[in-house]
């Protein structure tokens, strides 16, 4: 048994499992919940949709106030909630501040020869080791069928995963993404520590396509869909809430995103602005039977 | 203004407003949270459902966690989170312990006689004071149509004072409600600290019909609805999970109330035992919709 099960717990007719487990990828122990949808079972599979959560969050914030599901229950969908980085270690800087370090992974490797390059290997863990273990134990889930969503820091985290592995996820949605990390200070601090160079000095003012690291368009909504190949339809959902002020302060950027799509002459991507809303859960509550509903048209196609 | 807004949230096509007030009632300054929902006016008021919270909770946790939201923002309802007791205070024994003081109101009126009998006018406060200031400052709210549901401690402070004042609700719910407390732990403790006689020694093998002081009866559930003289279709809609560990240890006694229900002859009320779910908000979310439109059937007739 790759995973200990430290609660079940009855909800919207099916069950939620927190589960822990010993990573080979990131050398930590990891939590992770997964719902099971009522039914599902190895003759009548459940298709995947992973969330990604934001700065600061666990596998539990989405688990008790997104609401996903209520909807996913209703459409047979198992949702996976992966934890926001490796816990446990003691990292430099690991522990300075909110928006990096532990529970600010921003879901990608860092570069090997940072401090982070043994134990942040986020990307791997989420798309290799994560679902081979969960599809391993739990012949309920469809590893042929996953879509992934996410909310802020896993909004980017969703979108980055779902452009850089073609094929992988059957569509995308976000709740508020970090859209251009390279241009906002959230993610040219992520980018910096995570990727290097570690002596770059670059502010949203200063990045050019110049300016930016090969390495960190790589790890880019905004310049991964400027260099996509896949189908060009994207079949993409975002929402923002106009009352957000990390939208309003320039951390989010879906316009810069939308600009490139658009500029790629790519089709299918839907972004919403919601008036008024902000950034908690109150909003992605809302609007999370849109997500999972976008995600189940792809997933019970 | 009576209220001070702390926050204006969009939610579901609609709004949380987190408000303060002082009450005159308790003396202390007070939390409450309002949902309404979109769309209600001066002109098209919303009627109002009360959803009182369980022991050391706040107006925040069922606002967040459990959707009552997303069916009441459906039928036009708005939702009122009171809190829990009075806050700021220092009374003898009030921060002792989580199940009774501070967060563990019961919803009742302390006796005189009691330290507590000052402050903790929780239930005149809740259907006297509270809806007064509410209809005052907001118009868009219909005090002619009001309903009330609650959770643990909060199911039982909905029924009671459904039962203790006929025509005030038009209907009531509850989950998992604290449903005979003269003769379980958690309401001995409470009665005894806050209607006394502070001497008394009872336990739930003791108390009989004999042993139980009338104060007692009187903010009971499963005693009041021996002496109901209102409809005798209740409008009632009760759900227990068959794994919550307060059921099983018999904090709750649904089966008394079903028993006393039966007995006096009386109508309408449902008692569903949910099977294997637990006492948290991951039972609540799932079944708030029934709940909800439960008190919308009767709120919207």
């Amino acid at each position: 048994m790759a995973f200990t099960t430290k609660a079940t717990i009855a909800t919207f007719g099916g069950k939620l499992l927190k589960l822990a487990h010993k990573s080979a990828t990131t050398g930590t122990d990891m939590n992770v919940n997964v719902f099971f949808p009522g039914g599902a079972s190895e003759t009548k599979k459940a298709p995947v949709l992973y969330y990604l959560s934001g700065l600061t969050c666990s596998p539990e914030n989405c688990s008790e106030k997104g609401f996903l599901q209520a909807t996913a229950a209703r459409h047979g969908i198992a949702v996976v909630y992966p934890d926001t980085s490796p816990r446990g270690l003691d990292l430099p800087q690991e522990h300075d501040s909110w928006d990096f370090g532990e529970a600010a992974s921003f879901y990608l490797d860092a570069g090997e020869a940072t401090p982070y390059g043994k134990n942040y290997k986020m990307e791997t863990y989420l798309t290799e080791e994560l679902p081979k273990l969960l599809l391993s134990e739990f012949p309920a889930l469809d590893g042929t069928r996953q879509s992934i969503t996410g909310h802020s820091m896993g909004g980017h985290g969703a979108l980055t995963l779902y452009l850089r592995h073609p094929g992988r996820y059957r569509s995308v949605s976000a709740f508020a993404p970090i859209s251009n990390p390279s241009r906002c200070p959230w993610g040219q601090k992520a980018f910096k520590g995570y990727l290097g160079p570690a002596d770059l000095e670059i502010t949203p003012e200063s990045a050019s396509d110049s300016t930016i690291p090969e390495a960190w368009k790589s790890h880019d909504a905004t310049e991964l869909v400027k260099k996509w190949t896949g189908d060009k339809d994207l079949k993409m959902l975002i929402d923002v809430g106009t009352g957000d002020n990390f939208y309003i302060n320039k951390q989010l950027l879906p316009e810069n995103l939308e600009a490139a799509i658009k500029e790629a002459g790519l089709t299918g991507a839907t972004v919403r602005y919601q008036k008024d809303y902000d950034h908690s859960y109150y909003f992605i509550s809302t609007f999370g039977q849109d997500h999972v509903d976008h995600a189940a048209k792809y997933l019970l196609a």
